[in-house]
């Protein structure tokens, strides 16, 4: 029987990956992080997505990463920039947050016996965060086995998607709705089609109206 | 100027790799863990080495990885395994340790412009514990670096010495009396030279042991 743990944070791109894992897995949980962002609200939708779906939901705190990072999304004194810059990463790059993530969640899954883990990065949609890569999460993969001397296989079923084509996917999972109105993209916390502005947000609804365009 | 970061945990390797930092690099300061482990005594010890040697002292707690993991470093029900088994790991091996601790190091670092790390696992005195082995840390070192797309190096001088060759190394630098009193090996937590029969012990005594024979 095929088990996968997914890396699961309540936004549209996990979500998606949380059903996708559902169609191509027997047995599936989620593994969500509290890591002090500021659109921790989206906990909450994560936990409700993953009750629904009778999965079991477990949230670790990873407070630590806070105190070590300096960023938009953890520090609320420090304002989430509406424009990419040229030059650097945004300011809400979480530095290391995607390799703890998955590390973390190997480490929860081998206690488990689960090899699959599954995560919703892409690189497709770049945002100028090194870890969203796919030679990132290659290599990330080898270090874990090595690591562990497991052989863990991480799924990123998003890779080389565009949003557009995740809203595609969310579609023909039949979660279209769900992720629509129950998921939060939002840097600033708020469910559904959130705040329009944030970075976050001009991604999941430029993708949204290009898919209904296409659709219509 | 060279700056490097030294994973420090108060015991006889990281605190050779410590003295060894002091010598190579230009700017030296210690990142050190509690993670639950059952001799946390080490802590203190780690603290007061790093204080008299005039370096910035920094300490992390990562109990999550005591949560995650099932092992007898951070279960105190569970006895510590004298004897090494033929089939398996030891029970004290803590899954992802050191990976969490590079990475954390790793982004605790790149946040002060630290490029190099420095952790004083090695693979001599192999004791089944694959997150020591230098094929892990060259590949964590790739992945770091894609990660945070920065330009880690991580030293590991003792991973190819034996116990002796590790004292041997102490007394070269002048430190081999502050090693022998002032480290914890000890998984019970006795500083200096410990209970004497947990399996740390063990090898340190022996490596010890044969050191002073060819000195003598």
């Amino acid at each position: 029987m095929s088990k996968a743990l997914v890396v699961f944070s309540g936004g549209q791109d996990s979500t998606t990956c949380l059903f996708w894992a559902l169609k191509n897995f027997d047995e599936v949980e989620t593994l969500c992080f509290d890591y002090g962002q500021r659109h921790r609200i989206e906990l909450d939708a994560a936990r409700s997505i993953a009750e629904k779906a009778g999965m079991q939901f477990t949230l670790l705190n990873l407070d630590l990463l806070k105190q070590i990072t300096h960023n938009s999304l953890t520090d609320q004194a420090m304002d989430v920039e509406e424009n990419k810059p040229d030059n650097r990463p945004p300011n809400t790059l979480v530095e290391g947050r995607n390799m703890l993530f998955l590390t973390f969640a190997a480490i929860f899954a081998k206690g488990k016996d689960i090899p699959n883990l599954v995560t919703g990065v892409g690189q497709a949609d770049f945002s100028g965060y090194p870890d969203c890569r796919d030679e990132f999460v290659r290599s990330l993969n080898q270090t874990l086995n090595l690591s562990m001397d497991y052989n863990f296989t991480i799924h990123t079923p998003l890779m080389w998607k565009s949003k557009q084509e995740i809203w595609a996917l969310s579609d023909e999972l039949g979660v279209f709705d769900l992720v629509r109105t129950q998921t939060v993209t939002c840097y600033n916390g708020i469910k559904g089609a959130g705040c329009g502005h944030c970075p976050a947000c001009q991604l999941r609804k430029n993708g949204l109206k290009s898919y209904l365009k296409q659709k219509a």
